[in-house]
């Protein structure tokens, strides 16, 4: 199960882990694996998101939808599944208008095309509170072949796809707290924040390489943190390493302080991997191929829980809660 | 999908049946179906419910986490399907403390030992409104068995499994809206619109006699409603021949207009079929082996829309609207 916030996790070991099914890797995968058809196995994965907590009233339906749908895809990339389908289920306050559904269905209806999916089905309720809106997705995925996170071994090297701290500074920059910011670098960070990429195919190319996948959804540290957990050991990152697109760098640049959104910051939707130091060079042509940066940021360790290291070698003070949103 | 208000109808309809997957059922039936492995078809079908619509606050949480799962688990039975797990998403409001948790989550736990379910996964957040909880519930049936909305032909009878409102008048009976009634007989009401029973045996029973079939969860005739337009065909259904139980009976005799708890009322979760008339004795030797009364109720015939006759075969006005929710 997905969460947000650190006393989530706490809920979801206490009360629900108890009641999960054989194949819900006990809810800490953020999917399920159970038997398909033909040597398949389906994956299962659940996002919800709120109105006011993880989008704006006045974000634009379209993109609030496609980010609904690609929240979820992500978590079916991190196992290296091809999409099938999802269930939809809205809660919506009884004074939204046709035309807020209409621009949210549009919105699915490009994405269905783009990610070659279909709607199954789900339900649809008023609420009197903020609009709630639940997509759970489908996958397939060749049996016994999922990447989970359990799988990080000491040794591994750590790999993350794209650049960090985008979606958070794009947060920031919605809010108006990026002054002095080009408007090219806003929108661009703004849009990384909004509308992630999903990355479908890299996913499904790890498959066989990657030894724990995960997206970074709630921060790189805290996710991080959740493979080496699973996995039993510990994981050191180079905050040197970390990839930055150009309008990040700048930022970080002029005020180092804001690193903490590649660290800590949620809702890149970037792919998180460890890999055998033998996959340097497939890796490689792999990025080369998808024309997507796989950059290694440091290895996995025995020990426990995540340290990240300054471009000194010495130990950098990280928030180590997930990101939280506003 | 599901939906508690006619115009959600229109509203799935312009909006997201155009969306639908080929496994989808034109999203008429409640339910999809996608190819399982083995022969079979998984079932998929989700239900939500929203505190202040759907149940009250100070419902016992066991019970809402029971209703919550039932609901779903009426939706499998319609279709004929085995329960096999769930998917849980839950919106909470930040307050909600440790104890309404740990009685949610032992009211799930109940009903997984009683249904053979589990928890497959799902997605924890908080919320700063209602209490927002969908599951999306997944079963298997042998492939091309699944029974549909579409199948009723003109000249099956129409039954229903149970009595009917019960739980219309249950809800009445929480409001305080049935004075002079006996504290067993509300007792009993509230029971049966607090805690549906998903009649999941009879489903399963009912595949390969059953031409179409649905639960009750919008009103007897709004539901044969849906059953007559995916089908093709139009339903008369004579009143007097409406099973009730002792309590509802009562309370309909001191006050004929109740009548429209078991016409129109939503909740009771019962199965609603039709099948061709030669099924008569293997009804009737099923309902006697299931101990759960099966009564014909009515007919399909050509035409459209469902006909109420009173018990001199004259039409009586029904509400047409789908249940409303308090």
């Amino acid at each position: 199960m997905a969460a947000q916030r650190l006393d989530e996790f706490e809920r979801i070991r206490r009360f629900f882990a108890p009641l999960a099914a054989p194949g819900a890797l006990g809810l800490r995968d953020d999917a399920a694996l159970i038997d398909g058809p033909d040597g398949q196995h389906y994956v299962l994965t659940a996002d919800a998101i709120v109105e006011g907590v993880h989008f704006l009233s006045d974000d634009p339906p379209a993109q609030v939808a496609q980010k609904l749908l690609r929240v979820n895809l992500s978590d079916l990339a991190a196992k290296g599944a091809v999409p099938v389908g999802y269930m939809l289920v809205t809660a919506l306050p009884r004074a939204r208008d046709e035309a807020w559904l209409a621009a949210f269905a549009a919105g699915l209806a490009a994405d269905q095309v783009s990610f070659g999916i279909g709607l199954l089905g789900g339900d649809s309720t008023a609420t009197d509170g903020p609009a709630t809106l639940s997509v759970t997705a489908l996958g397939r995925v060749p049996a016994g072949r999922a990447v989970l996170r359990s799988g990080a071994q000491s040794g591994d090297d750590v790999y993350v796809s794209g650049t960090l701290g985008d979606a958070a500074l794009g947060l920031q920059a919605l809010r108006g707290e990026l002054a002095g910011v080009a408007a090219a670098a806003r929108d661009f960070l703004a849009g990384r924040y909004r509308l992630p990429q999903p990355r479908l195919a890299l996913g499904q190319r790890l498959v066989g390489i990657a030894h724990a996948m995960m997206d970074i959804s709630d921060g790189l540290v805290a996710d991080l943190g959740h493979i080496a957990e699973a996995s039993s050991v510990g994981a050191v990152i180079e905050a040197a390493l970390l990839p930055l697109s150009p309008a990040a760098r700048a930022i970080i640049a002029a005020d180092p302080l804001r690193l903490s959104a590649a660290l800590s910051g949620g809702d890149d939707y970037e792919l998180l991997f460890t890999a055998g130091t033998e996959a340097d060079a497939a890796l490689a042509a792999l990025a080369g191929e998808l024309a997507l940066p796989l950059t290694r940021i440091g290895r996995i360790e025995a020990g426990r829980g995540v340290e990240v290291l300054d471009d000194r070698g010495e130990p950098l003070a990280v928030p180590v809660a997930g990101y939280r949103h506003f």
